[in-house]
């Protein structure tokens, strides 16, 4: 049975065929043609589906999606996105990729995805109870019960990014809001802090950010911890909330290196509540292709009651 | 069959009979020996267990118990409280009251149970996801799944008095930490808050606090505005990461009257993320039987697998 599994982000689009036993093959990736709006990239999707299975050798059978924004599951409808893909907020994602490929299709969103890939085969295996937190352009979260994603009410659970954060009074967060997590702990924001706090407009990218941090400079170190201690600030507070059996960290600046890893632990300690105090906090386990294992695992169960996918 | 349900709190426990429709009989109430530790507790919990079997004739089948503190729900043991009752933390209250009253008990966190009550018979009823907060001594909060109070690893899930929030940075929380929701939100920080901004020290306690911002005293008003707002903010926070169908909001400050709800509704509704935008915030409707309702409600349904309850 060929189930593929898409990562579907604002700046590119990688696909896989994914096994039973979790081992990504025929890995291929586009740069996704946000500019160009949502019919366009669910073309380009619908091909790099193509291309994958016919390289494989197979015929996809179902289609599991991990998408950018807030997505309602059950319906596989963007409710709200980032501009980093025009028009996509509203966008049947499911329904119109089961039109072009004429196979269930079932989309989530991406670090719901990314967190059931963990809790399948990662870091969150075996836990009752999970916090899955995503930190790259922006700052996403999922709660693992049982292994499945807590959805809400209409599927929006998990935006952590929009917490009011202490320190991040002010700051401009992607949703238009002021003061939330994302202002001060995404990639992004994390390069505003760098020039805010005087830092060198030639360098670019939270990325170079963190390795000159890492070499010495002052400046990019005190951004660095700035931002890091925001998100362990936060991180004590949604343990108290949820009191998840762990905290499994990912998205692009988890691998950020020892001084923001050092500065976020330290903060969440100090403000962790007595039942959860030995916490693990840690990264990551499975790495990039973890959203693709997630979904794909997500529609291969769906596929069984095939009234639940478009 | 005679079920009965028990709010245990620092200050007093209540205890009656429970019917299945959620009906209340036999009310009855005494002080919470507090001040001479949990076996005296556990002792005077069993004597208005007791008394209210038999003044209603009969004998008690189970008993649900709605307790203050951190509770694991599975044994009945309290994992974390204040001092309002002298050695709290560690007590074994389901067996303890089991052993003293030969029939099943079954504790859980009383915010839980209150918002149990709530799902079955108040304002959370036909809701898939809500949440459910308590403002009073404290700051406790629930959030339903179908019903059920999302437990967590160790059944300390709820703890969002524990919050990092803005505008309560350096204020004491009765954890020990500081910065907390509940440092600005809950009555006593309310009470705080007013003599902090040059109240009348005179004035004792946040329900007289809240009666002068009603006549119209300008430091009263404020203070009431400031902790609203506090609570305001952290509900939208909350709202983004849960995804509640509608969020009830109970305890003694939910009867604090029109400015404080003003306030913290409009502070909520600012920053409230675009698929929660309208999201109904409402006091809860049962009153101040609805814990003893939830815990009843929990231990009959256990009493049908014994081997659950203590």
């Amino acid at each position: 049975m060929t189930i593929v599994g898409v990562d579907l982000g604002g700046t590119k689009t990688a696909a896989a065929i994914v096994e039973p036993d979790g081992s990504v093959r025929y890995l291929a990736q586009i740069a996704t043609p946000g500019a160009d709006g949502a019919e366009a990239v669910l073309d380009a999707v619908a091909g790099l589906v193509r291309d994958v299975a016919t390289t494989s050798g197979g015929e996809p059978v179902a289609v599991g999606v991990a998408s950018a924004g807030t997505i309602d599951p059950a319906s596989g409808v963007v409710l709200a996105a980032t501009d980093a893909i025009a028009s996509w907020a509203g966008t049947a994602v499911a329904s119109g990729l089961s039109a072009r490929l004429g196979v269930p299709v079932a989309v989530e969103n991406d670090v719901a995805a990314h967190a059931r890939g963990e809790a399948l085969h990662g870091a969150a295996r075996g836990q009752s109870c999970a916090l899955m937190i995503a930190v790259g352009t922006g700052v996403g979260g999922a709660v693992l019960l049982d292994g499945e994603p807590l959805r809400g009410a209409q599927g929006a659970a998990g935006a952590i990014g929009h917490l009011p954060t202490p320190g991040a009074e002010g700051m401009r967060c992607g949703c238009g809001g002021t003061g939330h997590l994302e202002a001060i702990a995404s990639g992004p924001a994390l390069y505003r802090l760098y020039l805010a706090l005087g830092g060198d407009h030639s360098v670019i990218g939270s990325r170079a950010v963190v390795e000159r941090a890492m070499r010495g400079e002052a400046l990019a170190a005190s951004a660095v911890r700035m931002s890091a201690r925001a998100l362990g600030v936060a991180v004590a507070g949604l343990v108290a909330v949820v009191d998840p059996g762990i905290v499994v960290i990912g998205g692009g600046l988890a691998e950020a290196g020892e001084l923001w890893w050092q500065e976020l632990e330290s903060a969440a300690r100090a403000g962790l509540v007595a039942p959860a105090r030995d916490i693990r906090i840690v990264p990551a386990a499975l790495g990039a292709t973890a959203a693709i294992v997630g979904a794909a695992h997500r529609v291969s169960a769906l596929v069984a009651s095939p009234t639940a996918v478009a």
